[in-house]
């Protein structure tokens, strides 16, 4: 079923928060009910979620196994906020890699491993899930200039899929963004501009110059689009299991949007009918910067100021809070916070157990399930999915405290010998 | 048809000097006869190529179409040395896109341009094309240790494959590698051995390791399993453009190695009867290192010494001279070399075009097109393809001379204007 003439049979936006409803057309960012009571301190109210005309979708399909072979074909269209995929960049973005394991160190797993790789994304980053229907949408409204607040992979994500796409893109950073994270960004032709303070004043920034100058915002759980690209995860790991989801799925957490989108393309195959239960979806936080997790059952809000090396998950208020709540509360979510220290660590035994080299904020993810294991709380038989968000290459900075290379020896046989009996875990090599 | 049991009815070596042919069991590395006459100053002589018994290989298929479907089916076992697939690690290797564009800075290009994008390897790069075929080998083989000597993508990459099949993997590297090059060799959990000394000594050192210690050697132009991997590059072409192969290939060469691989699969192809004519290969070295092209038509070989900012093609003496000369003379391939400069503007056009993020080799290669493109050598109507062999994020420094980032503003609009207004390439943002 194509819905290239009416979007407006397609779908519309529900405000996460008072519940009120918009056409597809009504509204582009935030509800504009709740948006007046926002203030700094506390995390945004009215950020939208875009629900389908579930029953339109279903009677576009001859019977629900034609609808589950539409799936498995990995063209999400229907369930997509644009008129037609031939709005989508010419990159293969999503359909990546879900690699299965039940050993760990050589010691055999009582349940197993799912690992969702999604360091093989066009920029490297599921970010990319989110910019490439941004992207789209913008190309389908003759929307030529996206802005985007950031200091990672969203704004990189955003610049490459801009380029693919002949559009522009303009990418504000704070001042003290890595310079590393900036290269990628500027090497795919976008715009930076770097300004005097914190991520959250370019986040403002990036808001008034969109009203400003009528270019078109990127900015999660302000863009409502970006779960729908970011849900494309959960049809994919759907497809990849044959329809036997995972027990559980952890998911770093930051803002709260990564874990909406997951728990949104859920949401959309019940509502189609194509599952009966939620999976466990566990949120995982950095411990130094928990301010989800931590605030999830509080009367009112309060935000700790973050510090963890994982800065895409570096989070002082979580921007889509609200959404992330909702879910977690509705389908009976779980949460847990991991050290920095555990984040590194099990990006080393993600390492040298996989072949993947994770950045921090999926080696959280990793770190999440060993918790688990390591609390007795994964069940034998029990088959458990880790969503890695990006590429390791991203932030080689942040591998440093566990990286050990040895002095260089003289290229004898010899000092090989000596150099190897002298390391006393060998055994590991 | 599955050589499950015989790999003596599968393959035979022949060496690319003295043109003697060995059994699959009776060599491992270079031809015995050509090895002793081998000097510093010269290319080594020797290097094996691997034959195929390929009226094995068709009387194995029914017909042509089911020789033809097998292909597509990317599964290329019966033209791999080795047993089986299940000895392959458990990672997407290969299988990577294939981006089509005839645009380029919003001017319609007279010809086709095919991007193969390599960056989208479990390491982010060609290399693990190569390394996982050397690892299944030593699997079949109940080999349990590695070695290579490299300074970057092969040495990362073989950690990598070797993490995924529990498998060790060493490492020596010339003590003034770049630490970031080091980084993800070591979050593999492989072991690094850094020598005083350049990376002549480090692959002379792994050579002597290998003979001592009983390891396996999986350096290029040496273990002559490494072109059999690199090849299944140019099977995904065949298949990915309907059989109707390119009319040129920009490949990027330092040892010459890729180049081979690159032959090496079209000529498999030749031999089963798929295809009739060879690609055009256009060789593409840095202009600071291109003692592969400058020596190709030379009765003595002679070297520069090597400096290019492109460090996986800055190599003093071409390893794989003698195959990568052969096919090139054999099948008309051309050569051009390429200014770091342009190497440098290349990658910025590719990134801003396409979203690609290219390392600088692959951006080479790409630079190669652009020249012949302004040398009006691609013909109208013609289809162009250029080998990107890995992920930009490996070399960031290699960026820093094209990248300009303005001074922070201050966060208000009308900074924002100004900062575009003073900018002349406004328009190209």
């Amino acid at each position: 079923m194509k819905f290239k003439q009416s979007l407006k049979d397609k779908y519309f936006f529900k405000c996460i928060n008072c519940g009120k409803e918009y056409a597809f057309d009504q509204v582009k960012y935030l509800c504009p009910s709740c948006v007046k009571s926002n203030d700094a301190a506390t995390p945004p109210k009215g950020v939208l979620k875009i629900l389908y005309h579930y029953k339109n979708i279903i009677s576009g399909h001859s019977d629900i196994l034609h609808l589950k072979e539409y799936l498995r074909q990995r063209d999400f269209i229907d369930l997509l906020p644009i008129r037609t995929s031939e709005s989508l960049p010419n990159l293969k973005i999503g359909k990546t890699p879900l690699y299965k394991t039940d050993t760990l160190d050589s010691i055999k797993l009582p349940f197993t491993i799912l690992l969702k790789d999604d360091s093989q994304n066009p920029t490297f980053s599921f970010k990319d899930r989110a910019s490439q229907i941004v992207s789209a949408y913008a190309k389908e409204n003759q929307i030529d200039i996206i802005v985007a607040a950031s200091t990672g992979n969203a704004g990189s994500s955003l610049a490459g899929i801009c380029a693919a796409q002949n559009q522009k893109a303009i990418i504000i950073v704070p001042a003290n963004a890595p310079k590393a994270k900036l290269v990628q960004i500027v090497m795919y032709g976008a715009r930076i501009i770097p300004v005097d303070g914190t991520y959250d004043k370019a986040f403002d920034l990036s808001i008034e110059a969109t009203e400003h100058f009528g270019w078109y915002n990127r900015n999660t759980a302000y863009n409502p689009l970006t779960i729908e690209g970011k849900k494309t995860v959960s049809f994919e790991l759907y497809c990849q299991t044959n329809e036997i989801l995972p027990d559980r799925i952890f998911v770093p957490v930051g803002d709260g949007v990564i874990i909406s989108g997951v728990y949104k393309g859920f949401e959309d195959l019940m509502m189609l009918g194509l599952i009966e239960e939620m999976p466990v979806i566990v949120a995982v936080q950095a411990q130094g910067s928990s301010n989800l997790i931590s605030n999830i059952n509080a009367d009112t809000f309060k935000a700790s100021p973050s510090k963890t090396f994982a800065d895409s998950i570096s989070v002082d208020i979580p921007r889509n809070f609200y959404m992330a709540k909702d879910y977690l509360d509705k389908y009976n979510g779980e949460g847990i916070t991991v050290s920095d220290n555990e984040i590194r660590n099990a990006s080393v035994i993600l390492g040298r157990n996989t072949g993947i080299f994770a950045e921090p904020a999926a080696s959280a993810a990793f770190a999440g399930l060993l918790k688990y294991k390591d609390q007795d709380i994964l069940k034998s038989g029990s088959v458990n999915a880790v969503l890695l968000t990006g590429s390791g290459l991203k932030d080689l900075n942040a591998c440093q405290p566990v990286i050990n290379i040895p002095k260089a020896i003289m290229p004898e046989i010899a000092e090989i010998e000596k150099l190897i009996i002298s390391t006393s875990n060998f055994s590991k090599v």
